[in-house]
């Protein structure tokens, strides 16, 4: 970095019992380019503080509330550079306008908003703002993803005609959330979750993954909803066909109660002249079959792969590099963009790393699925 | 067997340039209880009697027709015991009939016939005639297929919740009907094949599949067709959704342009408590996954299995299995089941060998998938 | 063929309890050109005769003794073409004598004999007779190995320079030879086995894979034998050093006591430029890897294979063929060639069919492991 | 931690064009409890205050020497907490005593010395000072690894018989260290990497885990070292037999010219009842086989594992961790160790971090390889 202070975050939500909290801090601050500093960790302003000493932060900066923390770190001098948002669905939107209201710039764990509506709202905030915004679609930071998309943009697999994107967990097949399950509590409650359970959850990145490497966007879907374990308030499986604007067709699934699956995002992408295949539960490896030659593993940080690619590996070939290492790419490239537009540059973020536009699509895909799903037929996107 | 002699087999099909042909004579006589002595193996009887020399059968039982063989082979003492059809789907009714109206059993290839009232006239006929009927639904032979089918039977994952089944190919990606490949040609030919492409050829093996290993019954299907390489008259790629008698959901895909992909049916099954993974390129392993343990790996032919899945392999555990045994199984269940049908016993035939009745779901199969494809909709079953 | 009927094979050996004998006679038979028609099944006349009823065959041609066997064959005008040998080890000898004393052909499981000199003895024999003779490795006839040896053969590789070859086994884990387990009884019984244990029973497939696929020879090794299990008689775990003709040098393991393992034989073979990875229990695969490019993982009966490979396929690409086809991969080459020869032909039998060449080698391993344990050392080939 | 600020830490090497720095730097830096203030990046003092400035520490911090930094940070009160040591293996015998003798405890990577005597020194040194030690053995990192450990202790593979341990590389295949590259280059040079190639760089690893998780002692080596690529001047494969202290027997092989392997170190240990089976390109599975049931795959981080796995877990099933969160485990228990050393705490370090024991039990592995290879003979440990 040109300066050589790290970017000071804030974040909100991550308290006890949080999941993704902790993620977003130790990815930020992975690379050694960002530091979190502040936070409103939980509405409980005890508990907000109790986090705030076991992330070692200065405890007056263990907001009660993330209005404070704003309000507080705006007038700072050494105040926060960005705000990240890991609160459930319901609170992006009220967090991330409050935080562009005060000219801060947002990344925000996904989906962006709790419905499609506060979606475009966020949208129009984030345009009339000219403030970086960013989404955490993890699954788009793995160098395997970014291997994969290069090649469809390449034209390696010719023409795609056929796409299978999966986004399997077994987590909820029996009611935990009744059992007080934290994580499984705010995910089946449409107040804090919105109208999706699953769909939001995890097919928003099952959505998000087809589109991202493809290069294409859905524009048809045709999907069916259920709520498999009796009880729960919202979706926890969902079948879907999709429709690409290159004339390509497919499948889309998502499911929490797919029993056994620990946590499977998967896809295929099949061209005229070869597929591609990846598994996140083996995120190193990318396979590439052909119509005529020897299927092909390609693995992550060799000397083969392309730019891109080679641009967010860490680790020589054959060091496994997960989850957490792809997280942290999209706050590298969050960093890096950030900088450079503090120094006024032109197309700062690369167009790598998601945001408002993806989240816009992301909240469209939960809100033609359920629309999909209750007339039985299919919906333009 | 009580009786000392093999079973005289006669076939129809499986001249030259026949790929299913060759591997039922295999597959048949593998386990030493059939022969074939007889056959009608080409429309062309020069062809036909050069298929004979080659197989080493008799040159006067190499017959110009089907018909003549029959007519033929009815007056010998030594006569077959039952003809085995092989050719090209129009042809599957007329050969079954004229074989049961001169009081022959019948084990024929899938589809049973090219059309769904065909089916059913099959199925009276085959009533009528009270003879037997087998159907070769190939991948019912895997021991691991029988392992599943007997672990859903005994509630091993709890009640089933969701289905994945797919049959994916990539051979037909390129249109080599076109240009002379015979196994391509007659695949994509309504006036041979019926009115199922890819849904006739590999996506009744899937169907098959599906019920075969959860017990259940498809009740409602909602499937789009595709034809996805250009000039191809019969659909190559499908997607449907799929209801199941006990309220399980979930997708069957079958695809002959799933570029790179060779020959892969696969079936996943979700119950409340566990869930099995079965590959045909992987064929002698089948995965349970549970809730609270370990991910499994069964082992074809080691003694943990069950009595169903041990009754069928030939090698000891490592020493692998593959498409030509599994085929062999069902012609000998078909064979044991022959000679006690012979000597009278009732249920000669045991459960596990597909009959006329998964003929006429696979037909029905075929029925409703165009129909739903037609109108965009649900269509029950 | 170019003679119409099938070569008829009288077997010794494949009584009841017998695990190789039923193989031997499915393999055999498997290609339509060998009809088993005779048999010495067990030292037992009762249980020879009971097992030529199982087997289907004329219970005249139902032997007591390999003598009678031979002995009455040779008198008939439809006698047996050739005697195949699937008896414990040291049986192996006087019956090749025998056969090759009366002029009968000889296909052979292995290893050769039971004992080095035993085997300067019969290639002598053969050498005198002027007789075929064949041995079953079986691993030799599988697609993917031939497919390897091809790829070393043309230099793939570049030059070798590393090898592991493996067979593993964990079914002797316990002493279950104490407790009437035919399999197991004489397998470690040094009066029927010989003098090697698991290297007899399957550390001569190991080498012989591995000089087989290589094309190169052992030169010396230095070998470590063990007794795991208490009371046995003979070694059941061996892991060695070795050197090879071109200067490669490597390791061979095999083992009866590796708990756990069914039925692994593997190879890895090192060379300059790239490796080949191969495992019985995924034997339709053949892993290709370099030092520059993605690793590529060949598929049995794909175009892309060389000729060797594609020769001794029997069902399209993914279709997986297991132990029975490659065991009768063996017998199909020895059953063409047994009919050339029988016309006179000058190299009757191709070099990819193992004989009394590599039943010396593989009887030459044994001993030198043996003596190479004891010396604690390492020993010329 | 009890105290609210970060362990300060010191790197020695880590200077442009490094490998393992950067990695030590991030692994350190993970989990919040240390951040890296200090180093002395390079032998040329320029090039160390440019690291300094990219690491993005205080530039009077980059110093020019590790003595310079050693005498610094002494004196101020804000000094380093630890050194860690991640230069060519030479350096780490006089860095290490610099530490010591200044009072600073030590982190370093391994091998812990150039030679075994330097070992014995600095062993004594250790013991001398009464200050912690550690030693980067990374894969004692794995979830997975630790999993093992505990099951081998639990006894849940019965007596342990015999393993299997290895660690390929194939990225020295060529002679690159003659073409200027750098990782290549100090890694063949006996004047900085010691008298062990292959098997100082990557053989001490698999020695490392093979006694980490069975618990066992190697008490007899018997080895061949090779240098395969011409002109190189240290061995670049090995393969080796071992006994355990228990009797058990086995195999440890290495080799960077292992051509198209990436970074495979993989252990395989066969009890009486059981066997375990793990890779480190697929490091959050665990696989065990048994005698008599199904294979079992256990997956990191499920609730299912034993709670020394469960420790060092950072994301749940299903999001795989890799290489560097290994590493970072090791940092984690060396920062809590620290901290309660500090605080005067008794068994300040678990037996699960890797000392001064396992760095002297390294180096008299590279000596006893030696030794052997050169006699040609076994060598008591």
């Amino acid at each position: 970095m040109a300066e050589s202070r790290k970017l000071r975050m804030g974040m909100v939500g991550g308290g006890p019992g949080a999941f993704i909290g902790p993620v977003h801090r130790l990815a930020a601050e992975m690379d050694g380019k960002i530091q979190m500093v502040a936070g409103a960790f939980s509405q409980s302003p005890e508990r907000s503080r109790e986090a705030g000493v076991r992330f070692g932060i200065d405890p007056a900066r263990a907001y009660a509330s993330y209005q404070e923390m704003i309000a507080s770190e705006s007038k700072r001098s050494d105040g926060i550079d960005f705000v990240v948002i890991t609160t459930p669905n319901h609170l992006h939107l009220p967090i991330a306008l409050a935080a562009l209201d005060a000219g801060i710039p947002v990344m925000s764990d996904k989906p962006a908003t709790a419905t499609y509506p506060e979606a475009l709202s966020l949208q129009a905030a984030v345009a009339k703002s000219g403030l970086p915004y960013g989404l955490t679609h993890t699954y788009a930071g793995y160098a395997m993803v970014r291997e994969a998309r290069s090649m469809c943009a390449a034209g390696k697999l010719g023409k795609i005609r056929k796409v299978a994107v999966e986004y399997l967990q077994g987590w909820l097949s029996k009611p935990i959330e009744a059992t007080g399950h934290k994580q499984a509590a705010w995910r089946s409650d449409p107040a804090q979750s919105g109208l999706g359970g699953a769909i939001g959850d995890i097919g928003t990145h099952a959505f998000h993954l087809l589109e991202y490497i493809t290069g294409l966007q859905v524009t048809a879907i045709n999907a069916t909803l259920r709520t498999v374990v009796e009880g729960r308030r919202l979706d926890d499986d969902c079948n879907a066909f999709v429709r690409m604007s290159n004339g390509a067709t497919g499948t889309l699934a998502c499911s929490q109660v797919a029993t056994g699956e620990l946590n499977d995002p998967n896809i295929r992408i099949y061209g005229e002249t070869g597929s591609l295949h990846w598994r996140q539960m083996d995120p190193n490896r990318l396979i590439l079959k052909s119509l005529d030659g020897p299927e092909q593993i390609y693995h992550a940080a060799t000397n083969y792969l392309g730019k891109d690619a080679l641009a967010v590996v860490r680790t020589p070939a054959g060091h496994p590099e997960g989850y957490l290492e792809a997280f942290a790419v999209l706050y590298n490239e969050f960093a890096d963009g950030l900088v450079a537009w503090k120094q006024g540059k032109a197309d700062a973020f690369p167009a790598t790393l998601p945001g408002i536009e993806a989240g816009v699509r992301g909240m469209r895909f939960i809100d033609r699925v359920i629309q999909s799903n209750r007339d039985e037929s299919w919906i333009a996107f």
